[in-house]
């Protein structure tokens, strides 16, 4: 077993042309989910998938699963993650796990090696949420956290209806979800944090995910005259907007690390330099690994709503997008993972993720863990997101023998 | 000649005329410059003014000007103002000037009276600036301004330009620009704010224009993920964004009446919830009847962009869109629409114009003056924008009659 070895140049391969489907920029991405971006990026991975021999499964809410060998219906061994991206994102995000995964099952398949379990991996509907909110929504469809049915009415940023747009694309599947649940999860992700390479870590052991709360708030004044309405009889929906993301920062800062807080969409209407603005809409980000601190800073910023509206005589509507618990994973997968990265000569640092995955949503199902690889300066959602291949390859490796431990080889 | 007496039906029928143009809602225009729905109102304003006999001149930014007698080519008592509204303007702003200008003409065309200097109403290109920037850019490039050539290349908001969309709609006209000076220019304008209606006076003697500052700032930061990049490694051109918002008001309020301040217009990139924004544009309208205070205010606000530069670690471009000092207007003029409206049994107050307007472009080369009439609630820039009939009518016959003045029946 410990003989195995992957093919780093071909996944390197896979990860480029993968790439440059929705390519905006050197290292950018802009495949939103179900957009024809999207499409054209499941398309590749498919056939990967099918010149590989798996069983491809695709379900209600376009998550797409492919087992080796094909033949077999038991709970498998899964890993995967997206290829979903935000607007602006890198090449790394998402596509990695997914890609990594297919790595994994191409050596051990080509190898003759037979596992007790299954192997599969999945590509995930809308992980991001940058399109359709919540994130994680087709993991979260597939352990059965939220419907199918409402899934499919989710509506876009830009107005077009989940459903609508699986069918358009041709990734509306008949397999059912919920799913089974695998026997274990485990996902491989960079990192998109700066923790790893500043401390010159090669792999983050994951120990949970942070919780998050995902707010839209939607601020009706009244428009006037910018010149000839006094500061005094102003409605002014746009100075609440700004009073609310001026807030969240110093929020942000009095709570302290680990909390982050982030408003990263503001739509003023009419959005005229010479208007007073009549309606805002905008959202707050806030993640904490704590779910009682997270819960605070849920109730400060609904105070500092509720302040607003008063002194500035507007209405405030609040909308949840998302709000997931912290999530700790399973001991065994995270001591597994350890082992296995030090087996590997790998220097390695537990870790709570700050960003959200697919893994926290199978983590409701089955045994799941996390491996991550360093993102350099931290960067992510962001064309200049970057991993070493050496980082990339050393990531795949702990995920192949973490995976081969979990299917058991026979 | 006091005997004169306007219609007000055929001036209301005409208001309404033009409000179904560009109308989206009970009281609401939407007839951004240059646009079809203004190419449509200029259409119907040139046609009354041809159905009169007037004599069109359309000059190189789109201005058009009516003359009676259509011979003569002295200068003439101009009035006018504009059709041009903002994206949720109301009926009066602009119309009413135009429109109580082509009713004046008639009334005294129709009476046969002949005054020694001809009359003329006026339709300035582009005063609300909401598309091009800067404001009042017709009546500035009728007084010589600014270049033609300049104003030509302007570049709106959505991406157009001025000259391009003014070839479109068939208004690039062959007048010279700038024109021979008025003998004088008299406007009348509802007041877009609340004091009229407050103080319960009929007629505002307008006696100057406050000076305005318009600045848009172009915040460049990092985008990066909102969960995993924490507080301290932050470079969030939305955080800068909305501090400068929250500034600008704390600044209006610390400066106090009659200073105003506002930004209207926030737009980030790349506007999404999870993801911290890369880059920001916004814009700071300020406003003061003393140009030395506003001076200050423009300093404040540049300290404030230079404090955020340094500790969010962002770079701020900034570009003035539009810098007009405060506009005093000639007293002979201020003196003569006080007496009339006095003498027609209005009460009066004099005061300041919180907004901009044509008159102030004109008073650069004739004595101006402007005839406010009350604004219900200071609503303006809204479709709630409301004046009653009586008051649009009484500010209307005082028109009449300072023009009837200024241009000296014979």
């Amino acid at each position: 077993m410990s003989t195995l070895q992957l093919s780093f140049p071909r996944l390197r391969a896979r990860l480029d042309e993968l790439a440059e489907i929705g390519s905006f920029a050197p290292g950018g991405v802009a495949r939103l989910a179900l957009t024809d971006a999207d499409r054209d990026g499941r398309d590749l991975v498919v056939t990967w998938m099918r010149d590989l021999g798996l069983r491809i499964d695709i379900d209600g809410v376009g998550n797409i699963v492919g087992t080796w060998p094909p033949d077999r219906h038991d709970p498998p061994v899964l890993t995967g993650s997206h290829i979903d991206s935000v607007a602006t994102g890198g090449i790394y995000d998402g596509a990695l796990g997914v890609l990594a995964g297919l790595e994994v099952i191409e050596t051990v398949a080509g190898a003759g090696v037979v596992t007790r379990h299954p192997l599969a991996v999945g590509v995930f509907t809308d992980e991001e949420g940058s399109r359709f909110a919540p994130d994680m929504l087709g993991s979260l469809v597939y352990v059965g956290g939220l419907a199918l049915e409402a899934a499919l009415d989710t509506e876009a940023v830009d107005g077009a209806v989940l459903g609508d747009e699986l069918s358009r694309i041709g990734y509306a599947g008949s397999s059912p979800c919920p799913a089974v649940a695998p026997r274990a999860f485990v996902e491989l992700h960079v990192e998109q944090g700066p923790v790893l390479e500043a401390e010159g870590v090669d792999i983050g052991i994951v120990t949970g995910v942070q919780g998050i709360s995902w707010t839209e708030l939607t601020i009706t004044g009244q428009s006037n005259h910018a010149g000839t309405t006094p500061m005094s009889h102003r409605h002014d929906a746009g100075y609440a907007a700004s009073a609310i993301a001026f807030g969240v920062r110093a929020l942000a800062e009095e709570f302290g690390p680990p909390m982050v807080a982030t408003v990263g969409r503001v739509d003023l209407h009419p959005n005229l330099v010479n208007v007073v603005a009549a309606r805002a809409v905008l959202t707050v980000d806030l993640r904490h690994t704590d779910d009682d601190v997270l819960a605070s800073a849920e109730a400060r910023l609904a105070a500092l709503c509720a302040e607003l509206r008063d002194a500035e005589g507007v209405t405030i509507a609040t909308r949840s997008l998302a709000r997931f618990a912290p999530v700790q994973f399973d001991d065994t997968v995270i001591d597994l993972v350890e082992r296995v990265a030090r087996e590997q000569g790998c220097t390695t640092r537990r870790m709570p993720s700050g960003a959200g995955h697919d893994a926290q949503m199978l983590a409701r199902v089955c045994p799941a863990g996390m491996v991550f690889v360093p993102s350099v300066g931290g960067v992510s959602h962001n064309p200049a997101e970057h991993t070493d291949d050496a980082q990339l390859a050393a990531g795949a490796d702990v995920l192949l023998r973490v995976m081969l431990e979990l299917a058991e080889v026979q």
